[in-house]
């Protein structure tokens, strides 16, 4: 089969305006950036038409180095629905430059369902990720400014908790020490940068209702502590507005095509394994203004995106999907059951079954948020048919719908036999009303120890000095009331990444807090998950390459 | 008068594909962002139609706090050759976001001689600088991450000479230590941040040719020295691909409108003080090639940007303007004068005197290149008639044309006088062959002397030891034949920024040599100049706001 990037190439694309007109959205109303990508406003959002639009999660099991393709089941699925008839939009995150370049390559989907321009998409796109990158560390040079400038005035702070930001893996840049040689070059800090997907801007503007929302949580965001342990947030720097410059055109969100010409919706991304891992509230409210059948996607396995998903997008936002399908493949289910690597495209029952041990933990972490479920296993080449039986008649076998995707392949028509069971589904049994996992009024650890021992299957719940420091800083204020964000590794549900399939009876280890205001969640770093990705020994980078005006190596 | 904004906000603007229209470029060639907004391939360029156009250089007498209105006058006399009847384009380079938040303000041009949509402009515009930022610090943390995965290998680094750059004035990362915490987080690193508008990579994008060229020099990088004293460049690091990958719309020159809807060109933007100070020249030769009259803008005095124009860019280029404008306000010459900032505004016909001093000596050293000189007087409101007329006739009795320009109240009407003096002069005694100030051939040490005493007027030029090291790396080696870039204090003819009028029998201090290999220059950083900038007690980005949907505080 022909790589993404040639699929992508050999797909004559439709204008962006023509794409725009299929969901109702005219000329007028659209800011091109080319003629394959537009930015529509999100004052297009309609929240009649969202509440009767029908929203489906897409989520996945525990990933692994064999890769389970939820992006391409989401495209996929929204090709099948519109194939069968359906009016039906996909709303997803942005890619990172990091990975990009990095180990994991882009993120636009592929082979034959993939969303297009990919080659744009995976580089500079919009400019959202670089508009969020320069908001945040114009706060970071404003801050350190004001306390230079201050300096014999005692204006300094006990505490600086703002760091900066970069959409690269740079391992280099996790600790610095910034404002060396003398008086005249600032004030020496001890600091960091995290990658641009973990910035709480990105969590803000992702969460964000409108300008003036994301306005009032830019205003919040605090930025350390004084000596008198008042917090001191963008508001008392006084910059607030030029902040919310910077991203007047970042909030709205970026409208390009599916393989098969449909409106796809591309807005937002945080990670999910150290962010919250959706893409924007107002990306999946403009699409559900515009589509009967929203498909969107929550990042790495369900243990992360979707629980974040349910407990921070949905509650802080009245969404509510009617259905959340999760994504398996044979190998990722092999790698789950204990086969090695190399044997992964071999026939394997015994570790195709105790690897489903993985996915059925997935199916009653998301039955317990009141999710109607179903599985969509992602074909690949080397699965045999005795393998693909036997997850199907697992899954049948427990009453869970399970469908083949084919898209991969075959584009829409793979996919015909899935979007046939979401709208069946849908039809007979949508979700219940939801059920989240623990209740704003809890104590952050009350919450943190809920999703640890529910949704990851912990026993209990530690904490470093640090984090300890931080939870004594927040008792008694709102921030006690705000849901948590744990970032964590993806590889596993515990906190090491190395424990694949159902880790049990092991402990999670809190290593820090981090308080997003702004963002009005609470981060938990759990494990030695680091917030800035390094590179691996031969990046992605060595295999870019621009031949004859064509882009090589992105994926 | 309104503020910049206010006149930006009530001009209605043109399409962008009608204005491409009016200089015979097709929609289809244009890559649209946004309704006004565009960028045009540099395969539109025509040499033969570059060799027919008339280049005019605007630059101007040395800058000061009472600001002088180069940008302004530059648009100002593409308004007026308009005005005439002439098919005139303006190129200009791209502002930062550095100064725009700080203290100088955006780069747009003022009043009634204006690019637009300014607000756009001065803030992300089409991405270029936040793609040269994520281009440079790509291949840090690819450099980086080389010699972290190799650190046990011997493929050290004996010295490191790349560092990262940020589009924002901020100190505190002129000098940090990098990698810190232990072997996860990367090599203990002495290094830091310039201001994107300082990369090398700016550079690089500005001098060249075509995407071929583009990348022949990236290869040509060098990141730092083998411990066997090789060069270790971006060609061995095996990432040139990836780096042209990020760079391939950037580019590409951006066309915009200036206030009376005539196209301008706007790309690139290296500082004239830290870097060479011209816009791009891919640029300039498509305005070029759809224009009979382009004007292009050199950075800040004409000690600075325009002697970089002529012995870098043109040098580079073949590009030879037809004339030199140099642009002159009574505040600013009253203040070579010796006349105190708060009694700028008086008539002092005596301190006016005593600035022309600054003036004349711009004019020497413009001619010395062969040009022809003329002098437009930027006309401000507070200047009075005897004033005006002092600097007519002090011009006119050495035989330089003078011009008054009134474009910042009046648009084109107010610099018909200097657009008809501008046709006239080019038609009567164009410049001759350019001469530069020094020979590809001659040694380092000999280029910047004979800046520096026919230029500058120094008595003589001192080495600090980290400059002489720099210039042993370099003696015998091809880069010993580049041009050199000297990064200079704007405020003075002199190394020492308090230095006005005209600076005498001083000593010019090199304290630090940068090579910019793939530039093909050598960056002589003299006195104490800092490239990053840091950012005044109150920065302009306390005044940037958004209300009611409109931006305010940009200028």
């Amino acid at each position: 089969m022909k790589t993404d990037i040639a699929i992508a190439r050999s797909i004559e694309l439709d204008k962006i305006t023509n794409i725009a007109a299929q969901i109702g959205i005219t000329d007028d109303h659209i800011h091109n950036y080319g003629k394959f990508m537009a930015k529509v406003p999100y004052s297009l959002i309609d929240e009649q038409k969202v509440a009767q639009s029908n929203l489906i999660l897409v989520t996945a099991i525990t990933p692994t180095k064999a890769g389970i393709g939820k992006t391409t089941v989401s495209i996929g699925l929204t090709l099948g629905l519109n194939k069968i008839g359906k009016k039906a939009v996909v709303a997803l995150r942005e890619p990172s430059l990091g990975p990009c370049f990095g180990m994991k390559g882009g993120a636009a989907g592929g082979g034959y369902a993939q969303v297009l321009p990919m080659e744009d998409i995976n580089l500079h796109f919009t400019g959202d990720f670089h508009a969020i990158t320069s908001a945040h560390n114009m706060i970071s040079a404003l801050l350190d400014n004001y306390l230079y400038q201050n300096r014999s005035e005692g204006k300094g702070l006990k505490e600086i908790l703002w760091k900066r930001v970069l959409d690269i893996n740079d391992r280099s840049l996790r600790y610095i020490v910034s404002g060396l040689r003398g008086n005249a070059n600032g004030i020496p800090t001890e600091t960091g940068f995290d990658i641009t997907p973990a910035s709480e801007i990105m969590a803000i503007l992702c969460l964000s209702k409108n300008i003036e929302d994301l306005r009032r949580r830019i205003e919040k965001i605090i930025l350390g502590y004084t000596y008198e342990n008042e917090p001191f947030t963008v508001k008392d720097l006084g910059i607030a507005g030029s902040i919310v410059v910077l991203l007047k055109d970042a909030i709205n969100p970026n409208l390009v095509q599916t393989t098969e010409h449909n409106p796809a919706i591309v807005h937002g991304g945080p990670f999910a394994n150290i962010a919250h891992g959706c893409n924007s509230i107002i990306a999946t409210k403009l699409a559900m203004s515009h589509a009967d059948y929203v498909v969107t996607e929550a990042g790495f396995g369900a243990d992360l995106g979707a629980e974040k998903f349910f407990n921070i997008k949905c509650r802080k936002s009245g969404l509510a999907p009617k259905l959340t399908i999760i994504v398996a493949s044979a190998q990722g289910l092999k790698m789950h059951g204990g086969v090695a690597q190399e044997d992964i495209k071999k026939e394997n029952l015994e570790g195709l079954k105790n690897g489903l041990a993985n996915l059925d933990k997935h199916i009653l972490n998301m039955q317990s948020f009141g999710q109607t479920v179903i599985v969509a296993f992602n074909k690949y080449g080397t699965d045999t048919p005795s393998e693909t039986d036997f997850v199907i008649n697992h899954c049948k076998s427990q009453g869970i719908g399970i469908a083949v995707n084919k898209a991969y392949s075959d584009g829409g028509e793979g996919a015909v036999e899935l979007a046939n069971l979401v709208v069946d589904t849908i039809e007979a049994r949508p979700s219940d009303e939801l059920s989240f996992t623990y209740n704003n009024t809890d104590s952050i650890e009350t919450k943190v120890e809920k999703v640890a021992k529910r949704i990851y299957g912990a026993a209990s719940v530690e904490y470093s000095a640090t984090a300890r420091k931080m939870l004594k800083l927040i008792e008694g204020t709102e921030i006690e009331h705000y849901p948590i964000c744990i970032a964590k590794t993806q590889y596993s549900f515990s906190d090491d990444p190395k424990a694949y399939g159902v880790a049990k009876d092991f402990s999670l280890t809190v290593n820090d807090i981090v308080i997003n205001n702004g963002a009005e969640f609470v981060v938990i770093v759990a494990g030695p998950i680091m917030r800035m990705p390094g590179l691996p020994k031969v990046p992605q980078a060595n295999h870019i390459d621009l031949a004859d005006g064509l882009i090589e190596g992105l994926s």
